[in-house]
């Protein structure tokens, strides 16, 4: 018999196809994509529009991470060309991840972190730009009519496309430096429950963890500042009207953001934020037949998968060599995506491999635990399969996702920096014995998959959306036509409070004059 | 074939039965509803949810307006006595709508309305009351294990309940007096571009409006401390404990608010707010034989329906006479709800009924114009079927409501007060006859009519889910642990001032101290 589960995403799909039969035509869509992770799930997105019978056009940088073109694919890649080589986009990477396995998180403070991040944007907005400034490519691309921009505004060339197009813009993203996305979306984000980037807070703050989010949401809007201030130049150069990055992008129509409430903590929110959390693992595979032997083999242990994301796949002999020995002491077997130098007696139990399917590891009932870098695609895939998670944030936005998972009680955080064989066992000891991780795992897994439509066919359908009515206006709050004072009503408050002083102050003139009259009279009465 | 728009709805239901039949068993729901117009669309969530499988229990009070029972309806009603009559019930309304007809909306004033609306609620409280102090009944209650409270919050028997025999509640309604849904569910509400009620308002404001906006939002703070005086002391004294209804309906799991933003001006939201506008338009049925004839017979010029509410099926015959008068110069048929006296000659377009399947009519292709006093079911059942509107609005939200409705340009308001049959021609052969209205209608409604999942299927979703995982804790800000200060972080800024004040006093004494110091040695070198 169909199971329930499998029948709701086969209804999904006739659900999504009816809507699609009454939609018209395929609609044209370009893509401005960010390489690396951000890729990933977007191409989910962006397959799954094509297989829907839209036409989809994927600008692709010419030195590319991990964006590749393909006929067997549904959709079609164009490539632009780039002022940098491979060598040079690697080098920028590796600015980024630098130090992080021997400087504690401490020392790697925000200002090296800005420098790194702008460093590695650097590179890529300097692509981006090449691709503007290409005047035969961007004229070929105004003729051909598109209906709608779907891009990452994590890099600025999408929202100056559609604004140079003057197309709808639809976002994917897990979120912006600096909070840049919830000043954009005109989004209230009171600092007295919502934690500000790298605060180390949960949204329960005592009064000093308040302050300190209070400083640092003031500090993050000089950071945007300095952050931004490359697109805010480029994107007033190529528009030729003076423009700030955070204005332009809040032009756009749908913003589908990769998490949900079962990971990020509940907040105000607007109405045109789309939570499509989870997006990247609904469909689990089969494993290959040589995976599946392996952890069949694994018997009532169960095993372990380990990876540091798409950017990190090996890490220092001596860092590999704790790890190692670890493992080998664990009853489980432990499926590692590691490419470093491999020492002489591997464990037994320890299977290492270029490249490994982590979501159809993580969706076999035999995972007991995963142990990640803490990126949002990794976080997510432990939490839709309920796996229970060890975690080594590297750089980024790793740091806060840890937080936020271990804050509920479903992971522990280690640092590489300092971690041991010792560490990671305890670790790991908990997370697969202990049972509160897996229970409080299972319920957050239950209610993260308990949703009335799947974040896939969610992500498509306001996507389709936006091209069937030329953007969401109708979502658009008329806070986008106030400036900071405005919004926060300082000028009225201001007004008021110059009211209610003038007000006061001619009372007590008016009571000193009458009380000096009443005297005078009294005093020349006596005196009569 | 079938249709993709019939094919979708089908879709929806077999994907809520998959849903249903991955729950399990059907639950158990305690209804406790507000009479009145309020019913007619949480029945439909009531209903669905009978017919789902679920144990519906609605308590009704024995003196109702429109709360009936009847054994073939698929869930329970269960009557409780109440120290009221029939008779008062009808004063309490009639209070409520005292002078409408007469009055200026200008000398109605809020004073007014409040002192109207506390009369009103004051009748249906004692009946709360009364079945609170019910020792059998809410002993019975208790015994019964219900899984889940429904309830309008309008009134405060629902929640009382809900906290009395621990239950999540799930709120169905369109919104509060002054606001309080949105104080409670702890959501920002900027006053820069969220206008309060009977403000005036729209969302773009200019200086003038916001400084009326800041003010009655301020008064709205102080006008929720009388409105829910009594509430609070209900709740206060039946809890055994010191707690606002405010704080009481902040417990909420889930809040089904009948609105979304083709009708409201978008706005910050939180993440436990589910919108349902248009819940109760979804289902058009096919009309009676004699009505189809009717409205079949109305040629190219269409119909025009007319009906004032479920409260108000009457007018003075002065008023009427206008009416009619009206009527009379219009090629169009008109179908009006009316029970007042009938004039010697009623035009022959006109067809007089004690009752109207309104939103059949409305989804008739020949339906041309809706008068209507602008309540929310009314104001749907227009957007839901693309019908512009003629809007007399009466009391209560129906003012705001229809402000909504015209700053869209998809209708006209009237006042019933000074209606005259000239005003009410012009205001006719506008919304028929300038294509204006008409196509931003259409607009409008094909914007209302493509979402994801109908709003019924949310809603029954939303409250499945809610027993399923016993509430929805994890869509629960933090900030409810905050008070007023705390939330808008008054205590932390005064920190920092009394920092910022006192490190710059400091600065200031050493400064001149030190000046003191070199100013003194050097007068003392120049007397050497």
């Amino acid at each position: 018999m169909l199971c329930p589960g499998l029948l709701r995403r086969l209804l999904a799909l006739l659900w999504l196809w009816a809507g699609s039969a009454s939609a018209g035509r395929g609609g044209r869509v370009l893509v401005m994509p960010v390489d690396g992770s951000h890729w990933l799930s977007m191409k989910l997105l962006v397959n799954e529009l094509a297989v829907r019978g839209h036409e989809v056009v994927v600008l692709v940088p010419e030195t590319s991470l991990l964006i590749e073109g393909s006929e067997k694919l549904p959709y079609r890649t164009e490539t632009f060309a780039v002022p940098y080589t491979r060598a040079g986009l690697a080098q920028s990477i590796d600015w980024l991840k630098e130090g992080i396995f021997y400087k504690s998180p401490v020392l790697t403070d925000l200002s090296v972190n800005v420098q790194r991040l702008l460093n590695f944007t650097g590179t890529q907005v300097r692509g981006c730009e090449a691709l503007l400034y290409n005047g035969p490519t961007m004229q070929q691309l105004r003729r051909r009519s598109f209906d709608l921009l779907l891009t990452d505004p994590f890099l600025p060339c999408g929202a100056i496309i559609a604004a140079s197009l003057s197309l709808p813009a639809v976002y994917f993203l897990r979120g912006m430096p600096c909070g840049l996305d919830t000043q954009a979306l005109q989004c209230p984000s009171p600092p007295s429950f919502v934690p500000r980037f790298q605060s180390g807070s949960t949204d329960r703050m005592n009064f000093g963890q308040r302050v300190k989010n209070l400083v640092m949401s003031v500090v993050e809007l000089q950071l945007c500042r300095i952050m931004y201030a490359q697109f805010d130049e480029l994107a007033s150069r190529y528009l030729g009207q003076e423009v700030t990055y955070r204005e332009l992008i809040g032009r756009g129509a749908i913003w589908l953001l990769r998490y949900d409430f079962t990971f990020e903590y509940p907040r105000p929110v607007m109405p045109n934020m789309v939570f499509i959390g989870g997006i990247n693992c609904a469909r689990a595979q089969s494993l290959p037949e040589d995976l599946e032997e392996f952890v069949e083999g694994s018997g009532e242990h169960g095993f372990v998968v380990f990876t540091l994301g798409s950017m990190v796949s090996s890490m220092p002999p001596e860092k590999a060599a704790e790890v190692f020995k670890a493992f080998s002491r664990i009853p489980q077997r432990v499926m590692w995506r590691y490419t470093g130098p491999v020492p002489d007696h591997v464990p037994e139990n320890v299977k290492l491999m270029k490249w490994l399917p982590q979501n159809d590891l993580l969706a076999h009932p035999k995972a007991r635990a995963f142990i990640t870098h803490g990126g949002t695609h990794g976080i997510y895939e432990g939490i839709c399969n309920g796996v229970p998670m060890v975690m080594l944030p590297l750089f980024g936005d790793q740091g806060d996702n840890v937080h936020r998972v271990a804050s509920r009680g479903v992971g522990i955080v280690l640092s590489i920096y300092d971690i041991t064989a010792e560490t990671l066992l305890e670790a790991l000891d908990k997370v697969i014995n202990d049972s509160s991780y897996s229970s409080k795992m299972k319920k957050l897994s239950g209610i993260h998959n308990d949703r009335p439509i799947e974040p896939l066919d969610l992500a498509v359908y306001w996507t389709e959306f936006v091209m069937r009515h030329k953007g969401a206006d109708h979502l658009r709050p008329a806070a986008h036509h106030l400036n900071w004072v405005q919004y926060h009503s300082l000028d009225v408050m201001g007004f008021l409070l110059v009211v209610v002083v003038t007000v006061a102050l001619i009372i007590i003139k008016c009571c000193s004059l009458c009380l000096r009259q009443c005297c005078g009279r009294l005093r020349k009465t006596k005196v009569e």
